[in-house]
């Protein structure tokens, strides 16, 4: 007989939660001592039977770890992620990018109810201030009348634009109004910015895996890229990226300097301000997309490289799609020099934002509520990220590799070396279930036992099944 | 002592008032006899002096004038608009656009409520369905629960190409949902199609003049446009665009088939018909902006190039921005056998368009008031035209020429040889009133005496006073 708590639940159940609890909330962090089976069996005065089920649950789990004449520790995920091979010799040259058809093959962007999605990049319908976000279109409507409904042209609505320029002074960059355009989401602010700093033909250093979009737009642009090692940790390698700047004419960079879609990288400081001032010395424009900025997991949100930029070298990009709503494509660029230009191809490229839109964020930005859902947000990925990786390590195939990102929320899983990834993506997809194969995310053909994994859906016994599911697919 | 009528009004006012609706009713064309002086004098009762004052002022507004020996005919606009000077040979070169630097330059896109608006292309607020589209916003945010907040990719809502789709049945066009992907306005998915079809060096076939927005966007991506004579009152002149096509490598034609902007030219259906017909032969892609093909003050719509396409080559654009809202940015591609490559395109330059403004549309649409919408906007239009038409005839210069559309809301207005438009356009703005000088919509430096008018603003005594103070600027 197995010892049933108050509320009927299994007792060693809610032994394990308390735990599980605790690693989630960070009092216990990866690699800290766990409470002896004795000691928490005196303090919750259950048995020590019950503490060892409930200690037993959590090791499989891949939460917590025995060692040794030691005790339990939480796990530090043993199966940490190692960075990519370094790309050979012919990868250093700029490359003409084919991804686009690949990616539109693959990437199925129907809405489809039945399938769990972890494909997605974006936060989940639950993890949305939808009711918030409802009264603030409301109020943009009542407050604009009419003018609601007509156009705004570029820079964008002033009211925004100081409400943005005012979150930068907390990580010291020190935007004013002035230096936004706003845009239709983070991917405009991009494809305006690379067109405002390059030409078809030019050449652009990426990291590598990249995000497939950058990689669609600089195709669809006409431009080539130039694939820099990115360590999963650390980001952009600075030596070899200072090789590349002076063997061959790049025409900008653009990089993810915060928690980078797919790796979730993030530099630190002192590289992002060497980073921004090798940049400046050959003076090579650096496009920033931040739009993952704000998901640390860390106390404190990561200084963007814009915060050390000087000459208005810095081309600054993010949005609002991954903490309030990808659906209403509010975005900015704070492009330092290029600002008039890029305000230009706005104009060109879409007219304007919609005006209302613009309002209604800036509604909610004003109601100062934005601050207190980061938080929730932040904590809701990282506990995600933390259990997605936890059942990743559990089911997937040995020799699996994994980051382990402190921000966003994203992972990165490099295979058993003879996995087919792009066969692996359509046979989940039969299962009900939508991954990214890993040869979208570079120019090179590289990545072929790489998958991409959002841990945007909110975790549920489905989701871990499907990770499962997963797992069972991967080891065929 | 003048007769004053019931309502304190000056009596002959009120008579000049009742001919003057009768004419923007259409009771009274251009052309026809108005009353006799005797005969109205009998039958409104007033005196005969009153009648004659009243024909009076209408002469003077521009409205009626005196045939010898005949009476006061509806005037048919004397001083008729001729087609523009035929490009010199040079100019039958594609060339490249040098036209950004100076629209931007020249435009000021700020809104400014003491500014008198003659610049701007879209409806006025007062002509909005503003109480109607709150609603519609409204439901759409009930209908879409949270997704309204989430991530809408290409095509686009499913709901509003459906109905989309289901008004071009009424033009023969027969499109259907699929063909359709949605985009933040016209004027991004004519962008789309550019990219579409041609890159960076390729000849694109335009009117002349055309939309600077049009010669910005084509600037932008590195094309080269090549102008081809445009009829004020047909459109493109197809023997010279034969000849041009036989000559040089035409990447692509991007027409305004209906109600061009700025000319406000339409092509006769046969025509339309020969120019996919003509294209269709030499497998030319015809990019089709139809945001103005709506706004028609004859009896029924003309029907799009698209209508006439049998082999997908047309690239059919339009959007909502000129009749329901500029703001909402809500426009679409029918692209014919491109439609997979503009979806592509779509995602990697903004990712997808709002849903929850694309919902409000549908809302709107279904909701069966668009076609009452639509009646009462192009009446307000078509009476707009010709009360500015008037005006400009009676107080611009001798020898002004301007143009007589049957659509749209623009005017195009030829002013005597000596005259420097952007001067004028300056001069203008210090008075409070903001217009669009000619230049701008060419890439060949021409129309440097023409000026481009909206009729967008609602017709008061403030308008008339604008229209006078530019005719007495333009004199100088």
């Amino acid at each position: 007989m197995k010892a049933i708590s108050d509320n009927g639940a299994l007792l060693y159940e809610k032994v394990a939660g308390r735990i599980e609890r605790m690693i989630e909330q960070d009092l216990l962090q990866p690699g800290d001592k766990v409470p002896s089976i004795r000691g928490l069996s005196r303090e919750l005065k259950v048995s020590m039977s019950t503490v060892f089920q409930a200690y037993y649950q959590l090791e499989n789990k891949g939460l917590i770890e025995a060692r040794p004449r030691s005790g339990y520790y939480v796990k530090t995920f043993a199966r940490q992620y190692s960075p990519p091979p370094n790309p050979g010799t012919t990868l250093k040259m700029p490359l003409n990018v084919r991804v686009d058809g690949m990616v539109s093959e693959l990437i199925g962007r129907k809405r489809d109810e039945a399938v769990i999605d972890l494909a997605v990049s974006g936060p989940s319908t639950e993890l949305l201030p939808v009711a918030r976000l409802n009264k603030a279109v409301q109020l943009a409507i009542r407050r604009q009348k009419g003018m609601a409904y007509q156009y705004a042209f570029p820079p964008g609505n002033p009211n925004l634009r100081r409400l943005i320029a005012q979150r930068s002074w907390d990580w010291k960059s020190v935007l004013l109004p002035e230096d936004l355009v706003i845009t239709n989401g983070c991917m405009e602010a991009l494809n305006l910015c690379l067109r405002a700093v390059a030409g078809p033909g030019d050449t652009i250093a990426i990291e590598t895996p990249a995000y497939y979009g950058v990689l669609q737009c600089i195709e669809g642009l006409g431009m080539k890229v130039l694939e820099v090692t990115t360590d999963p940790e650390t980001g952009v390698n600075l030596d070899e990226l200072e090789k590349a700047l002076d063997r061959t004419r790049v025409a900008a960079c653009l990089f993810m300097p915060s928690f980078s879609n797919p790796l979730g990288s993030c530099m630190p400081e002192e590289k992002k301000q060497k980073l921004v001032a090798m940049l400046s010395e050959r003076q090579v424009p650096l496009i920033e997309d931040d739009v993952l900025g704000e998901i640390h997991f860390g106390h404190s949100r990561p200084r963007p490289a814009k915060s050390f930029d000087q000459e208005g070298l810095v081309l600054y990009c993010s949005s609002f799609s991954k903490t309030i709503s990808p659906g209403l494509r509010i975005g900015w660029a704070a492009a330092g020099r290029y600002r008039e230009k890029v305000e230009r191809l706005k104009f060109m490229t879409s007219i304007g934002t919609p005006e209302i839109l613009q309002e209604a964020v800036a509604v909610f930005l004003e109601n100062g509520r934005y601050d207190f859902h980061l938080k929730k947000l932040r904590m809701a990925y990282h506990n995600q990220v933390r259990k997605y990786s936890a059942a990743v390590c559990t089911w997937f195939p040995k020799g699996t590799r994994i980051t382990h990102p402190r921000g966003g929320h994203l992972l990165w899983i490099e295979l058993p070396e003879h996995t087919d990834a792009v066969e692996l993506q359509k046979r989940a997809l039969k299962a009900g279930i939508s991954i990214l194969p890993g040869n979208i995310f570079t120019a090179c053909n590289k990545y072929r036992n790489h998958i991409r994994i959002g841990c945007c859906r909110i975790w549920d016994p489905e989701t871990e099944k499907a990770i499962k599911v997963l797992g069972q697919l991967a080891h065929m």
